[in-house]
């Protein structure tokens, strides 16, 4: 098999440069290692940025979102038994986020994939991307019982942080920054409509709690626990009892409880791979930086980095200039790390460390109540949260 | 001795204190342990906000102040070799900085304290603070070798860190929130001009560097150094040599070197105490709260917490309500916490902490170009550079 660029991972990453690439008029050709069920129900993100809003619009893929996705102008901040709500428009100049899963996301992309774009293999399992520093990668794989390799001009890595494609750089001439966390997220979904119409971000000295949503039938709600913890462990009333507690008010505001209809605990880390590009290797997303999830940023990071390749590529097809492709790394891992930063900064604000002394605690209200208090603190939360601009 | 206001320590809080008073017309007298000298020169902070300048001026403290002092309009952030100024008035809406040592606003305040003010006694070592929690607190101290005891309506205590007036407070009231540094300041002063106009922070792998003035003649640089450096174990050439390194940049800007005057080590701190006020016993400055140096707060920290007590008790000669000296420690702890949280958010952003991982060094980088980037993160430092506004 042979094509431009070979894409390994169907995750949103995956999934949009192949569109950003068909509708650029280059060819290319996805390989997934699971199967279509499995990439349109794995539960991840849900709040997309403005910029990945106009992204997915401008490529066809928006019409659903369009439809059911939930524009959120602001975010709720919960500190102290104070409610203070953050106007994302009316700080910004009329930037807003967007509620739609990330398992619609991919839905939407692998439907416009298979109606009219490349070739997108699902149970196609990538072993090795070799020759990356030549002017002819390829990738190694697995599919329907034989290995079989992918010749191509390009080969982009969006296969997340345990993928292949991250090894084919030697190890070297890569720069690896990493931060683990002493805590998870214990998310649930429930069939109940969620009790606040804007996510709610809560800083409570038993740990962090988010309310959230993914439609006006069911809330995404979670909950900070120990890092390890077993999800089966909480029992859906203690979950409830729990999120009660850090959510409490000084109003009247509640809580409501529905069935549990899903559990997990998602593990928390920073991770920056540097540089994101080999030769003709291009890691994306996932692949090549992991954030927290507490600022929303991994899916539209990813977005941010499949952006910025298939306007490299397309400059590079028109005007035979690599000089786009030649800054992949630098012009991704500035946005990358400002993402980081602000990932890293809002875990901070509202997570409570094993160990925290009570001094960090007050620091913590003290930039609660700074945010809530300076328009110049709340505008610079607002434009990272809708995001920063790409490229 | 008999007076409505008993001040313990002639630090710029206690004598800004009995000037504010004087200028009320309700009496008082200052007890200070070191003798008049001491105080004139133990070198301190020398960075005044718009607001402590406004407040010295309308005492009647700024004649030397405006004619010798110089404004500020912004500080240079130096970091990966780069220069970004950040503009005080561009961004706050007019306010600015005044470089005018501590040293220099304790000589006019004794001046004009022993001109026309209540009495002011050196060597007079505050020994206790009695019934503090009574309408008629008294002051234990020495002086001119007998033991003595001042009689209050109200007891301020201006007294430092190692004072005896906090410890009027009895402990099961109390709440500490405190922080230590792995780190300190080894300052010199210099007599060579500034090699820049403004202050300059850099933040540099190998550690932090301030440069800072005094005066047009007469420098005043730092380097972060390990906790327990002694001053003595850098030379004169390996400081300038390492604060050459430290402040590198792209250009040709140069430090330029003159004979070192002085040379000590300030070690690190964040402490607060809660409440700051007991019975008629109101702490103010350094008694309640250190900062570290880093965001230049301790002194005007201490204006405030004077400024807030000064008008509290004339609001009560004047209308008899108790409600503005009621409020007087939650009235000045958040402006504390505010102070407390900048001093350490500007530390952790410029320091380099021992076993600091290559990803914390990174986040630093990328925090410095959000503030280089971001007008309103920007703005979010120039306005709490500036100050905080007063009660």
């Amino acid at each position: 098999m042979r094509t431009t660029v070979g894409i390994i991972g169907a995750g949103p990453a995956g999934l949009l440069l192949a569109r950003l690439l068909h509708n650029a008029g280059i060819d290319a050709v996805v390989l997934e290692s699971r199967d279509r069920s499995y990439v349109e129900r794995r539960q991840r993100a849900g709040i997309l940025e403005q910029g990945t809003v106009d992204v997915l619009r401008a490529a066809g893929a928006g019409e659903r979102m369009d439809r059911e996705g939930l524009r959120h102008d602001g975010i709720e901040l919960r500190f102290d038994r104070r409610r203070h709500r953050v106007d994302f428009p009316g700080l910004t100049g009329g930037r807003s986020v967007t509620v739609y899963a990330q398992t619609e996301v991919c839905k939407d992309l692998i439907a416009l994939q298979l109606q009219g774009g490349g070739p997108l293999l699902f149970e196609a399992e990538a072993l090795a991307v070799e020759d990356a520093d030549t002017d002819a990668p390829r990738i190694r794989f697995r599919h329907e019982g034989r290995e079989d390799v992918l010749e191509c001009a390009y080969v982009v890595g969006c296969d997340g942080f345990w993928g292949v494609a991250r090894k084919a750089v030697p190890a070297g001439l890569a720069h690896v920054f990493e931060r683990t966390y002493p805590f998870g997220w214990l998310g649930i979904l429930a069939d109940v409509p969620p009790s606040h119409d804007e996510l709610v971000y809560a800083r409570h000295d038993r740990g962090f709690a988010l309310l959230s949503m993914r439609s006006p039938a069911v809330s995404r709600l979670y909950l900070q626990v120990p890092d390890g913890t077993d999800a089966g462990t909480w029992s859906d009333e203690e979950i409830w009892d729990e999120l009660e507690r850090r959510f409490e008010t000084d109003d009247d505001w509640r809580l409501e409880r529905g069935p549990i209809t899903q559990k997990s605990v998602t593990p928390m880390r920073s991770y920056v791979h540097e540089p994101m590009r080999h030769g003709r290797l291009f890691l994306a997303g996932d692949a090549a930086h992991i954030v927290p999830p507490t600022g929303a940023k991994g899916l539209n990071l990813a977005v941010g980095d499949v952006v910025t390749f298939a306007r490299a590529l397309t400059h590079r097809q028109e005007t035979g200039s690599p000089e786009l492709l030649d800054a992949y790394s630098a012009t991704c891992l500035r946005r990358v790390w400002q993402a980081e930063r602000f990932s890293y900064d809002m875990t901070a604000l509202l997570h409570t460390a094993p160990g925290a002394t009570a001094f960090e605690g007050r620091l913590q209200l003290a930039r609660l109540d700074r945010i809530a208090s300076s328009r110049a603190a709340e505008t610079d939360l607002a434009e990272a949260y809708t995001g920063f601009p790409f490229g």
